[in-house]
């Protein structure tokens, strides 16, 4: 199979022009062709940049249920591996929360964001809408006209594609956003005075379960990608240069953080492949519709990812945005299309709380008062102590059923 | 019956001497007389004082039963005011709490807090233990000794009385705290950037039961002392002069903050016969006893007044205290006396915690962010449409059981 699937010449039309190969994106795009509406998605960068870009693992058991109703579940099913629940770590002591038991028998699965899009990737290619790599949106055009264009450079040159609608799945950073007028648009925003260093080991998982660490040193989670391979994760302040992380030091910093004091638990070691600080950020652009130009996923929204909510809120976007297109394209109504911005952010102003709700409870700031440290020691407490406050993690952490 | 019982000359020596003749103090005094264990209550005040301060009114299930079985409940049970539930408001909508549904049959009172003190005072100057007012306490000595004393003045002089334990019941800015070395103890604190204004007001209820209300305007809450008294609150700046809040811009005010879309609801108005504003702190000293001083209540702890928890929070830590010293008394054991401090710690974090939780959800600080504004009304959304969430708020609310 070729490395990349170019049509040639580049389509000047379709019916729903996608700007951003991510998740987002390829799903919509699966979503739409199975329902039998054309779609082309524009990714600026080449295909193995975006298979290897290192993303979210942690998928809502809705999350699940789409991509395998839309035959993108198969290694899903075969690798991901099913969790039951987590592990809180906090004053040296470890409780363990029971999803199935808290919320009627819910999930979560772990299955990288990368694999993900590797597998709707190969669907797409083996006889999907068209995708473009190297195809960088520019600008979106004619938004509130019934005919809008994505203008987008590819090969060298510039061209057009006219669509009957525009999704813009393009990220925080993308273009799709600026087709809605400043004066339409407003942006809701919040900073954290931490990082994330997350470094990939060649190491088994030290735990069968994520373990979120609360510690006077700062937060650590302990997640993996494969049974050999573990997602790790340190708070350190914002600017730090991973450079000063020497592979030691991260080891012994995530072994001090998620100590306990009735165990000999250490973290199993190994090679680190990869090393990087992530900023955390929490952002909501309203409204997610603007005439025909639509937002879906990180274009829209972003959250820190302590809640693992960013790739399940795009899935929930676009399976939202995919129902309701093909209510336009089959008869014609467009009560869901009209609903489309509304139904979103109601899902999305709950994950943003849930996200900032699990950032703070976890995290210490470096200016933190004793007395705020142990108002979340007694948060924690409350969570390991009353079935309604461990529920309400769990029901949001497993994630919401779509609207 | 005289207006002030004073022993002549005054005691100088007992089992329990008890600094401060609020809830805490006399309350402590009644469960130990009832016990058989001598006390005797030092307020710095006179009785009319006392009896005039305007503070909590919302009484916790558990402290409701406290008091009945102390034989303070008589006029509690004629004249309270049993409430099951609290409203909501937010975004010019309404959401009622239903309290014995989410809890299981729990539900608070609606009793003042000033009636409590006349109610106890009656009954120990009807026979109680000593109780002496304008009797100020200058210092504890001998913490750590067998024999701890407070020195006090009274009619001009100075006094000591000799005692087998010290008790703090003497408020924030008590000397009962300073008994416990610097360097032993630790304060935990937190301010908050608005402050109440509070009035008492000729008025009928505005609706049967308290009205917690968020708007962009800032918090107000709807609360009643009596069927025919309201007691009404409006966040305003710190340092606030409620000279520039005539009676017409209270009202108008309160009004606007928790004025809904589908109903034409006003709040009933009358004259005002109080008003003051009240700062909001968070403060927690630790320990709780030091050698044979104990604190309790707010001399131990304040709460912001959002949750209703200073005074149910005080009468929890007597509640302890007596029964510890009752073992002491009784056994000789000191198992219980031992533990008070970590017991009553437990409960004053939870209470802090949710104290902070209710008052940083409902106000809006002067330089809140539209992003934080949206968190807020995302989790009184999820109160609102969530079991766990909203039965998370009203266990808290109408108290925890005692340890």
């Amino acid at each position: 199979m070729p490395r990349t699937h170019q049509p040639t010449p580049p389509p000047s039309r379709t019916a729903v022009g996608i700007i951003g190969g991510g998740p987002a994106g390829l799903l919509l795009a699966r979503l739409l062709h199975r329902a039998g509406i054309g779609c082309v998605v524009l990714e600026s960068r080449d295909r193995g940049y975006v298979e290897a870009r290192q993303r979210a693992g942690i998928l809502e058991q809705g999350t699940v249920d789409v991509l395998r109703a839309c035959g993108a579940g198969e290694r899903l099913d075969r690798e991901g591996m099913v969790h039951d629940g987590i592990e809180l770590r906090y004053d040296r002591r470890a409780h363990r929360l029971d999803f199935p038991a808290l919320t009627g028998g819910r999930r979560v699965t772990v299955y990288a964001q990368t694999e993900i899009v590797k597998d709707l990737i190969e669907l797409q290619l083996a006889g999907g809408a068209p995708l473009l790599f190297g195809a960088r949106a520019l600008a979106v055009t004619g938004a509130d006209t019934a005919r809008p264009a994505i203008r987008y450079r590819h090969d060298g040159r510039e061209h057009t594609l006219g669509c009957d609608y525009v999704v813009g799945c393009d990220g925080f950073h993308g273009v799709a956003r600026e087709a809605i007028p400043d004066a339409a648009r407003r942006t809701y925003e919040r900073g954290y005075p931490y990082s994330w260093l997350g470094v990939l080991a060649d190491a088994p998982p030290s735990s069968d379960e994520l373990i979120y660490a609360h510690s006077d040193r700062g937060f650590a989670l302990f997640s993996m990608r494969t049974p050999t391979v573990s997602r790790l994760y340190l708070q350190v302040p914002n600017g730090t240069d991973p450079a000063h992380w020497p592979d030691d030091r991260i080891w012994n910093e995530l072994e001090a953080r998620a100590a306990v004091d009735d165990t000999s638990w250490k973290p199993a070691r190994g090679p680190l492949t990869a090393k990087a600080v992530l900023p955390m950020r929490s952002s909501v652009t309203e409204p997610m519709r603007w005439g025909r130009v639509l937002l879906a996923g990180d274009a829209a929204h972003i959250v820190p990812p302590t809640g693992a909510k960013g790739l399940n809120l795009a899935v929930a976007d676009v399976t939202v945005l995919a129902r309701a297109l093909t209510q336009v394209y089959g008869t014609g109504a467009t009560d869901l299309l009209d609903a489309y911005s509304d139904t979103c952010l109601r899902r999305v102003w709950r994950a943003e709380h849930f996200s900032y709700f699990m950032t703070t409870t976890l995290h210490t700031p470096p200016d933190q008062s004793p007395f705020d440290t142990r108002l979340q020691l007694s948060q924690l407490d409350r969570i390991a102590g009353s079935r309604h406050a461990a529920a309400e993690l769990a029901e949001n952490y497993t994630g919401l059923p779509l609207p």
